[in-house]
């Protein structure tokens, strides 16, 4: 597990202290118990602490690797992935925002017309043009969309973990899933098999908290 | 754990053929073996399946109640949201775009005065807005917003799991945190102290991931 530092400085303090309480450990880290309590719920969740009602915390002297950490990680995006909702590059910015109405999605993944990745447009990007001058009829949304190669992209195989990570850290909703091969001029290009959002993750954590 | 109909079909042929393939489990059913992997993947998180490699699947006679799902159950909302990102009822709907700009969220809290919970709108209603014949300098958001009693929330005491039911099924990207309590009137009003998004989880998810 790779621990915050605050996350090792805890386990560093029941280490030396326990049984110690969720207040104590706050007070010694200067810290309020709501700071504390996300951290703390991590590391019993990983097994490193365990938490005894009315007594306070313990270190777990020979905790397993989370085999919850570990059957998370051989979920692959290609297993819980949504089909794509996707426009051609030359429909107009209007179409566009009708196929997200209709649709009902955040966003919409645009292609050539051989299902070709070309760009990412975003519910953000319609409304700033909508706001703006263009006329919305006329302008093609190829223009206003997020082009290839600034598209983050995930693949069927890839873990759902680092899918995940990528929608985080990149502050995107939505990642398209592609294949990618080589066309007949030699350079790469990824064809759309799907898209992964924070939707199928929500999904994905329910199913976990069911079983 | 809460099998679906497909899901306790699969352990019923596990338990009568163990060991026996993804792809004889999928001829079975008369299903593909991709259609079949996410019920696999989450029969096997919950411990009722075990997958050898090479060999196939076996029903685990005495599986533990999950753990994992368990400890999921134990997280609260309120450990895990973010700050709400609140609008007054009588800004604008020009002065609600900018702040969803700025704050670069997918969905505001419009809250009265006093930060009461009023409403929310979302990317979508702005674009809606946006496109429609309203001077979006003069008209007040509250005219377009989501009104309650009609908006589904949740409270830091709600586990994370009820609350990600409500995104879901719902199909909403945010919910407002609240506190009930009674005003002077004697009726029920809810304050906002927070709000929890798909973000929210995808973020459990990839902390989870790394335990």
């Amino acid at each position: 597990m790779e621990l915050t530092e605050r996350q090792a400085h805890i386990v560093e303090i029941v280490k030396e202290s326990s049984p110690i309480t969720g207040e104590q450990i706050a007070a010694r880290l200067d810290l309020t118990r709501a700071t504390l309590r996300p951290d703390l719920t991590i590391l019993t969740m990983a097994g490193l602490l365990e938490a005894r009602p009315r007594v306070g915390y313990f270190y777990r002297e020979r905790h397993e690797p989370s085999a919850v950490a570990e059957r998370l990680r051989r979920i692959r995006v290609g297993d819980f992935k949504s089909v794509p909702a996707v426009v051609r590059e030359s429909v107009s910015i209007y179409e566009a925002i009708v196929a997200m109405f209709t649709q009902n999605v955040g966003s919409l993944i645009v292609v050539t017309e051989d299902r070709v990745l070309a760009g990412m447009v975003s519910r953000k990007d319609l409304l700033k043009a909508a706001l703006g001058k263009n006329d919305l009829q006329q302008v093609p949304v190829g223009v206003i969309m997020t082009r290839m190669p600034n598209i983050f992209m995930t693949t069927p195989d890839e873990p759902v973990l680092d899918a995940a990570r990528k929608l985080v850290q990149h502050q995107v909703d939505s990642l398209p899933v592609v294949e990618g091969f080589i066309d007949e001029q030699g350079d790469e290009r990824y064809e759309v098999v799907g898209r992964f959002t924070k939707t199928n993750i929500s999904k994905l954590f329910l199913d976990i908290g069911k079983a």
